[in-house]
Formats: C-alpha cells, sequence, structure tokens
C-alpha cells in the first residue's frame, strides 16, 4: 500500500530509484507567497554530494534541482511544488553482477520478497540516493521554517567511534565530516582511512538541533512531536535508533537528575531535549539518529542467491566507507520536514 | 489538528482522560468474522493495573473494558470496535493543588502553552492513563496477529539501572517487573525500594519481540516498518529512544560487524532486529525503548506557578515509581498495532 | 480497510450499530476553549427523532447524548470529544425473520458479500439510525462554525413530488416536514398519507445553506469545497444525487446563462452556488441532496435468501414512509462538518 | 493545506499549471509486477486532446507522457510511478489582459482570495489543462483494473440540450463527441456550431458506466463507494451535480418503483445504479456528472479588476465551447482511480 508521503499539513511524496530517469518530490500544502528559488534548494543538496574520505563513490552527479510547478514570479503559490533532479551520471553495468545475488546488510532480499520483484540497479528505490528528493524538500520546509525564525542544524557527533568533544556550529561546514569540533574531525578522518583501507565500513551518530521552536508544536497522543520526529528519521534508511533530549541514557537516571527545573527565566536545563508529552516547551530540541556502518564492503561475506544457494560476496569498487557525512543533511531535511508541518498543524488549531 | 488517530488500515483513535468520566479507542478496518469477546481484551488491561514494588499508586481501577459496537454473535463484523472503559476511582481534589503550578517533567507547562488551558486533573489527557485505551486496542490487536501466527511479547531490559542477563520468556509473568531473568527481577525489587524511600523514581529499557513475523511488512520509503514503530514506540508519554536491533550500538560496530550475512536456512545473526530497509526480513523483530523516570518524585523541585512566578513543588503521596512495569504491556501493545496494520497494508498489495 | 472518519482537521470517526450497545462519535481536532454542553448537541438529536407523518417508527429512542471526553469545565479541550448516545428501545426480535433474506434496496446483500457475515438486526451498521453520530458531530461543529458567524441551514425543498414555493427559513420549524413552505407542507402531508395507505414509501431532495462563509475554503484541486460537501450528503445512505448551486441543470444552459456576473458589490446572481475552482468565493452556499424512497414497504417484492433461492419479502409494521424530514437534520450535519474541516485546513496555510 | 492527493490505498498526488513547465502525477501504492509502458496511458491522453466542433483550442500540445520512475523492464514494482507531461505549446502573452481581471464563472478570483496571489496565464493551476495528469494516472488505473477484468467506460450523455436516446458503445469512438449514439452526435454537432457561432458555450452530462465489478467494493460509512465517486468526480473544475443510478429521479419514484427486486440469477433492475449501502452490488455501476458550460464565453460580461474596480470582459479567441467532449476521458479516470483504490482497500479487508 502506498507509503511515499510523509506529513499531513506539509506534505512531502518521493519517487525514483538510483537509476532511473530523475528522482524528486511533490510537496504540498506549501503556504503561498513566500520567496523560493532553485538556489535556495541547491545548497543543501550539494552538501549531500559526496566529499572527504568518507565519500568515495565514484558516481558523479551534479545534483541540479529544477522547480517544476508551484512557484510563480519568484513566490510560491500554494500549489504543489514539483522538483526534479534528472540523473545523469548512470552506469548500471556494474549492478549486472548482483542481479541475482543478495547483498548482507541490505533491502535487495526483503525488496524481493516484498515486491517478487525488484530494481536491483544501483539499490533502486532502497538506494541512499532516493534521499536526495527528502534533501530537496527540506529546502522547501526550510523557507517555511525561516518565516517564523526556526532554525535548524545537524552535524556529526560521533563517527567510527570518535565523539565531538564539544558543539561549534561553526566548523561544522569547515570540515568534511560535518563534525562541531575540528580536533575530532581530524582523528575521524584518519580513522575512517584505516577502516577504507581494511575493506570495511563505519557507523556513527547525527546530532539535530533545532533554534527557535516555539511552544505548542505536537499533536497528542499520537503525532507528537518526538513521535514524528522519531518516525521522520528512522525512515531513513540507515538509522538504526533515534534519541530525543537525554535519550537513552533516561535509563539510567534517577528522576531527580531526568527532570528539567523551571524558572521564571526558562528551564534550568535541557533533558527533556526540548519535548514535553509531545509538545515543544520553547527550549531548543535535540534529537540523535544512530547510523550503521555501509553494508557494503570488501570483506567477503556469506550469502544467497536468488534460487537460495549459498555463495559470497565481496563489493569491490568505490563504495562510501559511512553514510556519515552524507546522512547529515539528510537528517536535517527531516527534521525540517517534521517542525513544518507540525507549524502547519498548530496553525489549525 | 487531529493527532488522535493511529494505523492506517487499521486505524485506532483514542480519546479520554485521567479523570474524565471513561477512556476508550474506536478500532477502524479490522477484518470480520474474527471471534472476540472482553475478556480477550482484558487480560492484557488486567497486566497492566498496578503490581509490585514499583507501583504504589493509591488509585484502583477496575479497568474493565466493555465492547460497544463492531463485535456481533462473538465474532467481528468488519465495522468499528468501539472498547470503553469507565473511570471508577476518581478523586480530584489532591490535584487542586496542583491547579496552577507546573510540574518538572510533566505536560502541564505545554498543554497550558499549546492550549491555552489545560484539565489539570491527573494530567489530563496527558496522563500515563490514557495508554489504557491502546492496551485495550492491542488485545484486539493480537486476535488479528494470532490469525497468521504472529506473537508480541514484552518485557523489562533494564529497571534502575540493573539489566537483564538473560531472556527467559517463561519467567515474564512470574515476578512483578515483568522480567525475563528472575535473578535480575530480585534485585530490580530492592533497588526500586531504596529509591522509593528516597523520594525518587527510575527509569529503565522495555525490549519487545515479534515472534512469526512473515517477511515483506513495512512500506518504504516513509512507512517503514522500523519508522512506525519507531513511531508507535515514542508516542507514549515515558518513552525517550527507540532502538532497533543492535540499535544505539550500530553506531560503534564495523560494517563486517553489522551486517548479518545470509545462509539458506536464513540469517546467520539478527543484527538487523529483522527489517530490512524497513521491510521486515522474516526473522525475529526486535525492538527496545527507553523509558525516563516518572516525574512526579517528592523531592523537592524548583518551579513556576501559572502567573511565572518562582515556587517549588515536592509531589506527595504513592506515584509510582517507575513506569515499569506497568508501560511493559503499553509497549506491546502499540507493537501489535504497528505490525498489524502493516500486515493488513501488505494484503492490499 | 477503515472506512469511518471523515475530514481532515476537523476528523470526525463514528461508530455503532442500529441494535448494539450504543452509537457515538470521537470528533479530533476541534479547537479548544469553545463553550460546548450537551444541549448544545442535543438540540440537533432533538430534531431528528420521528415525527409527523413520513415518521412512523414504533421505535421511540430518547437519542440523549452524553459528552465523555475533552470538554473540561464547560469548554473545550482540545483533545478528542467522546459523544455517546446509548440504545434503549432495542427489540430485535423482530428481525428475526429477515437474517436470511435480503431486502430488496437494503444493504443487506451488499455487507454480507462483503464482510461474508452482518449484523442484520435493524440493519446493523447500515440502518440509518447511524446518523445520529453524524448529528451529534454536527452540533460540535456549528459551535466552531459559530465563532466565525457561519451559519448552516437545511431544509425539505421537495418531497413526493411536491417542491416547495418559496423559502422563508421561518417556517422550517414550524412544520413536520421542515419545509421553508408551509402551504407545501400541507400538500406532503396529504401526498404522503396516500403513500402511506398504498404501501409504499416516498423520496424527496433536500437543499441546505450555508451563510457567511467568507471566501477562500477548499483546498484544490481534489479537496474542492464542492467535492467535500458532495462526499459528504452522497455518504448518507438514501442519498442517490448532489447537486451545487444550479446543479444538473447547468448541462442545459448557456455560458452567458450560467455565468455570475460580478459587481463591486458582488456577484449580480448565484448560478455557482458558492463555490468557484472548488473554493468558496464568499456568497451563499447552495447545495442539494436528492434522497430515494426508504426501501422497506409493505407491497410485496421479488427477493432471495441467503442460499440464494427466490422468495418474496413484504415489510410490515411502522418503517418510515420518507428518509424526509428525519435526514434534514443528518444533510444539515455533514455540510457542518464539510465547513468546520475546511475552515480549520484553511488556517494552516 | 495539502488538497492534491487522492485515494487511499492507490494514491495519486498531482501537480503542475497550464503554463508552468510541466504536469505530472506520482502514483502510490500500485501493485509491483503489472506490465506497464507509456503508449498504455497515452492512449487516453490521445483520446483528450481537441478534436471536434467543441474544442477550437488553438493551443496544440503533444501531450507525450513520460514515466520517470516505478517500472522497470516493463513492469510495475510496487514503488511510486512518475509520470510527467512537458507543456511544450505555452504562449502566456494573451493572458496578461487579464492579468488584472477576474473572468465570470471562473477560479480567478477565488484562487485570489485564497492565496493572495496567483499565476493568471492560462488559469494556472485551475486550468481544465491540470486534468491531463488525472487522466495519466487514469491509465495506470486501468491497467489495475484489468487484472480483475474491471472496465470503466464513459461517454456523453447530454450536450447543448441533446440527449442520447440509446447507448451503443461501438459508437463512442465513432464521432467526435464520444456520444454513444451517432445520430444524436450528429445533431450535437449542429447546436454546438450555432452556439459557438453565437460567442456563447454549452454544458452537458457525462455517463460512466463500470462493467465487471465486483461485490463488496466500498467502505462504510463515510467512504462508501458511491460518495467517493461523488467526491472524485465534483472535483473536476467544470462539473455541478453527480448522479448515482436513477440519481435524481430518485426523488420523485415511489419505493415500489425505485427498489431493484432480486432474482436467483441477479437484480431484476438497477435503479441503484449498481451501489447498495455504499458497496458495490456486482451489478453495472452507473454514474453521472452535470458538467457546466465553459465560462470563458465572446459575449460581454460585467465584472471588476483586482481593485474591485467594474470593468467588462469578452474573452476572444479560440476557447472551446464546451468542456465536452474533452470531459469526457477525464471522467473515466477519475471512476478509475476511485474504482482501484477500492478495489485494493477491499483486499486488506
Amino acid at each position: 500500500m502506498a507509503g511515499n508521503t510523509f506529513g499531513q499539513a506539509f506534505r512531502v511524496t518521493t519517487w525514483g530509484e538510483s537509476h532511473g530517469k530523475a528522482l524528486g518530490v511533490v510537496i504540498d500544502g506549501c503556504p503561498p507567497r513566500l520567496p523560493l528559488a532553485e538556489p535556495d534548494i541547491q545548497e543543501a543538496l550539494d552538501r549531500r554530494r559526496p566529499q572527504g574520505a568518507a565519500s568515495s563513490t565514484p558516481r558523479r552527479e551534479p545534483d541540479k534541482v529544477e522547480i517544476l510547478s508551484g512557484v510563480f514570479e519568484g513566490r510560491t503559490t500554494g500549489t504543489p511544488i514539483l522538483l526534479i533532479i534528472y540523473n545523469k551520471d548512470v552506469d548500471s553495468r556494474a549492478y549486472k553482477a548482483i542481479k541475482d545475488v543478495f547483498r548482507p546488510g541490505h533491502g535487495d532480499i526483503t525488496y524481493q520478497k516484498k515486491y517478487g520483484m525488484r530494481d536491483y540497479r544501483g539499490g533502486g528505490r532502497a538506494s541512499g540516493r532516493e534521499t536526495v528528493a527528502r534533501v530537496a524538500a527540506g529546502g522547501v520546509a526550510r523557507t517555511v521554517l525561516e518565516q517564523d525564525g526556526i532554525k535548524v542544524r545537524a552535524y556529526t557527533f560521533e563517527l567510527a567511534g570518535i565523539r565531538v568533544q564539544q558543539v561549534d556550529l561553526e566548523a561544522v561546514n569547515m570540515n568534511p565530516f560535518f563534525a562541531p569540533d575540528l580536533d575530532a574531525a581530524e582523528r575521524m578522518g584518519e580513522r575512517i582511512r584505516e577502516i577504507k583501507a581494511s575493506g570495511d565500513s563505519a557507523g556513527g551518530i547525527v546530532e539535530v538541533l533545532v533554534e527557535g521552536c516555539p511552544p505548542g508544536l505536537g499533536e497528542p497522543v499520537f503525532d507528537k512531536l518526538d513521535a514524528d520526529l522519531a518516525k521522520g528519521l528512522m525512515s531513513i534508511g540507515a538509522v538504526k535508533a533515534v534519541e530525543i533530549g537525554v535519550g537513552l541514557g533516561a535509563a539510567r537516571l534517577l528522576g531527580s537528575e531526568c527532570n528539567d527545573e523551571i524558572m521564571p527565566k526558562g528551564f534550568v536545563t535541557n533533558r527533556s531535549g526540548g519535548i514535553l508529552a509531545g509538545i515543544s516547551n520553547g527550549d531548543e530540541i535535540v534529537v540523535r539518529a544512530a547510523v550503521k556502518p555501509i553494508p557494503s564492503i570488501e570483506i567477503e561475506q556469506k550469502t544467497i542467491d536468488i534460487h537460495s544457494r549459498p555463495t559470497t560476496i565481496s563489493v569491490k569498487g568505490r563504495h562510501d566507507v559511512s553514510a556519515i557525512p552524507r546522512i547529515v543533511p539528510v537528517c536535517e531535511a527531516m527534521v525540517r520536514l517534521v517542525i513544518a508541518d507540525h507549524l502547519l498543524r498548530q496553525k489549525a488549531l
């Protein structure tokens, strides 16, 4: 059944496969009269492109976005906005080899079981390339949020076991890992090169901050703000855990350590991550996503083919070593989609 | 805007407040001709009732469920099923004291800011009591899942810093903490009594297992099975993190440590937690929710009143010390709702 | 699949069967702080009760509505409002006779084919009694609309071939047919008595006016205001046609006869029925629903039983002769639900 | 708020403006493994192109559809299908004249009031050209329906006051009005030429037949099959009324004239139009849509400009004289979308 739509009031529907003709998104519910042009969207797409030691994909896509509808004379019209990114650098020959083999850790086997067939070229719809449409949509959401002074920033919190020691937002765009700590970024680079040399891959954690979010966003009881953030981030292929505020750590705290006391000028601490009972409390929203290592590795692994016969696989070539840093703008985009949606939903109150 | 509905094909809408006349749920989309009677639903409600050292709420509700529609001659008819649980033991006098004061860690302040008013009695809609409707709905979902041989089991994985050392499902109902490890349960009891004596509260982790889930459930790309599980569990008030399979641990694994190799007889390991690319792979589904400590504590905390004046609060009386174990059947119910919904969605393929 | 929910921002879900324990509705998305009490809702329910020559149902239900949630100290809280109407005067014995026979014109045969079973008592969920929940929900919608000065009025436009010659809203509640023309009402009474005497039943047309609707409501392209009005009215069991403005007559007009010219003070005519391109234009909204005759008649008809064997049926007893006038408040309620929903949706723009 | 999506299980979202770069649709929920290629979709688009006396639009669009996603090696994959039709013959100069003037009967004024701005070129999103995306989507729905042997056929039932005297489906594609009666078609041509000469425009009625629809489709109580058909057809810009079966005529029938008696071999008559209590009964589904005259006429009309100053307008040039016949494949497409959606929904039961 249909499952490619996200949001209620600010509603995005994505489409496209890794090696198809194009990928894109329809955005329905964007308020009218907002200034919007392709460069506003292109910026985040450019940040998603391969860069640094962790990214060695040979595919070099310009990822140029085009607006095909919903904008007139530089402003949104209130009607659906179609964003399209044509695939340019498609070479599917390499994938013939895995046509009949399931790569461990990939969706090859589950897509085959669900649909009775699959577009095996580059992972088809299950490819990380699908997120290009999310990032494009996030660019439009950013425009919506800016009207209300809301800023969303994502960065690498941990990569290959190396955690940042400080959060300096200025630093994020000054290193190829989008780390808010230049020292940590340097060590990440070293560690990633080692892992790459060994034919393996690495995971990490992305943190997303929302600044300027007004109190009151989130719809109890199921469409809580944190519930939708969890869904949005967990819907990104590589994510295996989502935390809000103290997150998993909440399990080991006492109530007196976990509660945020309240003073007339605001909350004393922010263990809640800016959300209480599913509703934003006006403080910074803090959410983290744990990212698993890229499953395509050179190290040989046991697997089966589509006839259930045992075989082995070693994914050669220049795959990314980690979904980080490319997943960072994707997480940022998903959080933007959630906040924009709830911002509009709250207006319908 | 509306936010009290969960699911697409098996769709539940809950209603009711802690100190209102009743709570309940409408279940729309339940297949016809399934055997269903009140005892099928009552069982899970009884497990949610206060028990053991962690639960010392003075409110003693029978929580008797009544089916008011959708069942005829002992079978579901395919039309909406209304389940109602009347509140019997309501005494709102104690809450007059907090009418004008925001309890730290509670939704008092965010409800007030969102809606410009709130039902302060027992937390109103933000109360944990709201989950009684989820548990009731889960009882119907269980009937749907049983038709396909799917079993969902939740248990305490960690409480107040004490983690289980084994998962013995037989043990779960043999101790008041729903722990699958009787030794751990005993130590949990001791620790909880200490925390209670100190006027504090404790958090923990709940794990949910899904056995017998067929491959193919989950709708890429946003309505992935893990995304909906994350939303479902995070929508429970006290939950601050959700993990699938290795979860947060994925961040520190290498690809060779995280991938599940595949053999003709199945996956060699289950780090994925039974879900690949958002679709069930036929293996056991494993998901965990981190639960924060109950925010109502006797230890005095700083807060403000509704006029933003500083004050302090010490929540006396007999609140639960931990949301565990009562949250265990709630997590179980939410996972059942997600799996039942996706089971039906897959049929529409 | 689930199909008992209507609306996006103001969302209602109904439940209950004719001879079950109760019927009701959950309303999710009602704005907070609106004054609401049971008498506000009861009024429309009382208008739906049997009255006049057309209504001779022997069932005498008080149809007392109770609010079980979502209201605190006389005001809505923004959380789901549960309205319940207990069935009091249930006597299912008479329906044993039609347990195995399909009544022509009724949903007996389609429910049986869809669900493989059916609650045959009083038509179960297919009964006109289901509309009691719609009327109750409409009472809440009226409160929402009143905040914006929007008034919805329904009346009988035609009954048993007798069409009203004038629309005098004062007259509507002065005759048992809810006709805005007392002369016509008298002739309706005569005609209905004749039809009743012959063991037959009659159809008619209901017209609904919306006064004070602001321009701008309606969401192109599918959720147009007229499209949602059409769905809302056609979802009432007995309705076979829906018209907006000139309606069916548009087919025979020329463009110069159908267009509404525009003057600075407003539209010169209102052939459009207050909706242009699916969006309200600020003029009165005018919509009509054609209602088929009650299918239960005393005149003998050919039918089959559940084993497909031929038989005949003559529905004795005191069924209504026409769905009019009881369907009038139902149409009014459905229009209110549509306008309230779109009023809130427009705020999310 | 978002309003450009139709359907639950087979879900389409359209986008694009009359004079934008392109129009198109995303189809989410199409079952996998169905054969699908561009010619399957192109056929209906070709039928929608200008033809015959009623169509004198000077715009000559090839309307070539391209599939950009969701199809692999000639078969659907179960992932979203993006169909795109690039606008080729766009000349917006003529519309500068109406930039500041509201055309009577058009959405110019309501779009302006709703959104505070509008894309005035060719009607923007309110243009009849928007339906090109619906027709394309209908081509995919046809493929879904064909798997179950369901056929949908639309034709002109009445044009400019001339009603067909017979329904000969063979004749439909043998005349430029898609009339199932060649004699009537000839008279339609004469009448249309007269109206055209007088600078006026004409309305009519489209009838749609569904053959081979299984019983059981439709979800009580709101998502009834007839309710969704009414919404789907009324969401087409020019439609002002929708009838099922006897439709408006039901108002004047007696119960004994309106009921369809039942025999072991089926229903004796089909006044119900194939739908009982909102569920298909296995008989032919018959639905009609009344279409208003094209509002753009040469005859001078009073109107206002965007500064509310009175003016007049005479729409010169070669507009269509009637939405018929071009709306015929649009109605056919909308009915296909509804039936395909409900066919899949019924599988989730």
